[in-house]
């Protein structure tokens, strides 16, 4: 049993290069200042905005990274196809089709404490094979004496889904999570129940564009309504993410919920 | 010319009776509080949760209230249709069609301020006759020379568009707020050239449901995919809004934007 | 084993009272010139344009309809509900969620030949729990030995699903016939492997309406993009469906797929 | 003044090069059978499926076509932009921005007649910067005087759309035709005003395949929902099109509509 209670570092959607370079320079210090037990990443924007690749996922296991999440843009990159059915630690949303690669929850195990992790797609707006709601009652059935603690990452557009979701697992795991927007909410809290819940945490990477891409070409394609190529925008790197502490005195809740917005200056860390 | 900064009080979408009474019975302690100059409320769920009553409309602004914004919903209730045609303080979306009823800016004036308000609606995921970004580039020529102070109320729910439409306007207006999502966001800030901006500045009424509706419908729908009946929740009263301080050196951009997340106690203040 | 080959009368979406009217008033007439084994109908929007009630469903039956089926507005009407679940030969789309009221397929029995009948929603546009494509594959399962013939109602707005499916269907089933647009198709033929195929059979009721509703309120709608009341026509009814005839030489399999596009000049059929 | 009544064959959507190859294949046949004054064709799909080069645009040209229109797919090939703004005769949606390249309406003059041709695309599921119905308004307005007959190709997915559409402009009107989905509809008629009518036109290229594409990918795209790479089909190659006879004796009306439903055995024609 852990003497310092259990923390859980979530990272919202890394965009790009500059997403992947602002989480390795700024993770040994969030690691030193919040001590946390797990990091929890969502990578589906990684490789040059879209997708992951093996490289990168590896890239993030070695510093440290204990789960990856996924969503909408999983499958944009080939090559991650067989890597996410052989790597237990990397999902993509669990109410995807049993037939699409890989799987979407795990068990890791850190310092005698399990942590569950679930990722799932929302169905407004997004295309999934299942219904969120019905699929993670399933999944936590399975769950049930395995993970100590359950963080679940709903990747949504919608808000209703996600506060409802939150609503409805309220008691039933540790936290529920949301990504996909980008832009970091500022509702969050320890619901009635004991579940940490925020609507969206936020992304890892270019402040300085809009949800990611270059701001000069977004306004255009807006503005113009043409087709416009997008490249990920290379201003203003932040870090966003929540710390989730859970419950000493009640198993499987969590007892606070921070808010990391976090810019990064560029410079990597000394290496250790 | 003012001794003291004006301070533009901006709150957000308002939900049902509960909304309008957390509105009514917070605006004196915050007007204590913070001496906003002008007090702008979007008034789109205020009737019932959907819509708007000339009734409504009349109490707001008795209240002082001084500009009402819309949205999506603003032609839910039919009586208000003329009352939009008839009182220039109340807006719909500005890029509607121009046989639609009512108009979509104003310039109100208080202290020898002129503040121009403008009310947009997001194109992604909702349906608005005219383009946003094109739509705002004639409405700003048009208020040129007639208002000190501009802000502009982007109701959308793409999280692209309103963070796109912060950069395209930095510099040329005062303020960009998002509404519609009813969840605040956690990225208020003032834009380089001096435009405050935030993506959304959530709803004011029940935050003990799912963006206003009652939490056990919202769960209910989403789990059956049976049609609902959705009644506006009546737990956790809170106004949400932000306040927004002109920059006394630098006309027509913003010193600085502030949160306002507030738990109302359902106390109504004592008359005046 | 019956001497004449078997024939299948598939008719499109009734709308409203007209539709039921012009059914019921051209239904004898049908008989007689087609004398068709089975008689199914889409019956989704025969309540009032929106729904059925089990006194319509009942009326239709009575009238030697074998199977209903539906589509989106399923659930308008809750009335219906429990009488989805107690009969078999109504059905709702079968790749709705497994607790949402009643079932996707059924099989009747006429003259010795057995007729299974698949209601599936398409995936695009509309809102359904499961994928349409996975779900026949495990519904033709279940069906196996049981039906001699099967019809597919595949109830779509894109016409890229539909006429995947009938190519994915091809020598599976013995008929795909679209429906929900309320238009009908010039496609409909026997495809290469013996599945008589129609991406939209059209409606059954008002065609000097829009799809249904009466044509000055849904021109309203599209130019003043306002909320306008719908109501359903009552001009120039006709019924739209399909006959598709048996291939006595290939159990399972068409012969043929004829269109029918009558009009009705609103005479009730003598009494039997 | 011409002694034969005027005759517009308008042909559906060309899908890629068999789509072009089978229009270069039959027109002469077509030209030799019914005589047609005017040839429009709907060109959004020529080049690999997604667009229109200005070689492609020459070639048809070449051939006799007299107005190409497009519809979502105008903007796939950059090469095209200059092309758009330098030919009369090629029409992207006019109820695009007007900033967008290209324009939405023209006049060609064959045999003292002057057709004027408006191409539009609908608001329902597809993205245009203004809406079809008051686009249309104004302009029939600058075409008047200018043209004896107009045709209208209104490009969209949603029927209730193009319905409304040709009630809306019965009277006014030669012919709305509809294009998009890629499947013909069997409801050609002329309204009761005078006005030719289909929802729509259909496609010309590959019928064996699914609205273009190769069978095998649409199915497995839709089966797995997994990104899958599209390629134009080869199989089954038809024109799909419409003849409207202008009425002689009521100036702008048509005399009738007929359907034109063609396979093509891949012969080209012996050179002229
Ligand atoms: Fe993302
Ligand atoms: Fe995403
Ligand atoms: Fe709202
Ligand atoms: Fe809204
Ligand atoms: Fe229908
Ligand atoms: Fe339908
Ligand atoms: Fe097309
Ligand atoms: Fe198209």
């Amino acid at each position: 049993m852990p003497t310092a209670p259990t923390r859980i570092l979530f990272i919202g959607d890394l965009v790009g290069g500059l997403g992947r370079r602002t989480l390795l320079g700024l993770l040994p210090g969030l690691r030193a200042a919040h001590a946390p037990t797990f990091v929890v990443v969502n990578g589906e924007n990684v490789a040059g905005g879209l997708g992951i690749t093996p490289k990168i996922a590896d890239e993030l296991f070695a510093a440290g990274v204990d789960v990856i999440t996924l969503g909408n843009h999983t499958y944009h990159r080939r090559e991650i196809y067989p890597y996410l059915d052989d790597h237990d630690a990397i999902l993509r949303p669990a109410n995807y089709l049993a037939t699409q690669p890989g799987h979407g929850h795990c068990v890791v195990e850190r310092d005698g404490v399990r942590l569950g992790v679930v990722n799932l797609s929302g169905n407004v707006f997004l295309r999934a094979g299942r219904p969120a709601f019905t699929e993670v009652d399933s999944i936590l059935g399975r769950l049930e004496g395995k993970a100590d603690l359950v963080l679940v990452d709903i990747h949504a557009e919608a808000t209703s889904e996600k506060v409802a979701l939150g609503w409805y697992l309220d008691g039933e795991v540790t936290a529920v999570v949301g990504t996909h927007t980008h832009v970091p909410t500022a509702d969050l809290r320890v619901l009635p129940k004991g579940t940490a819940y925020i609507t969206d945490v936020g992304m890892t990477g270019p402040r300085g564009g809009v949800i990611g891409v270059k701001k000069e070409q977004a306004i255009e394609s807006l503005r113009t309504m043409m087709n416009v190529r997008f490249d990920t925008s290379e201003e203003d790197p932040w870090l966003m993410g929540v710390l989730v502490t859970a419950d000493p005195d009640r198993p499987g809740r969590a007892l606070s919920i921070e808010q990391l917005l976090v810019p990064w200056d560029g410079t990597a860390p000394a290496a250790d």
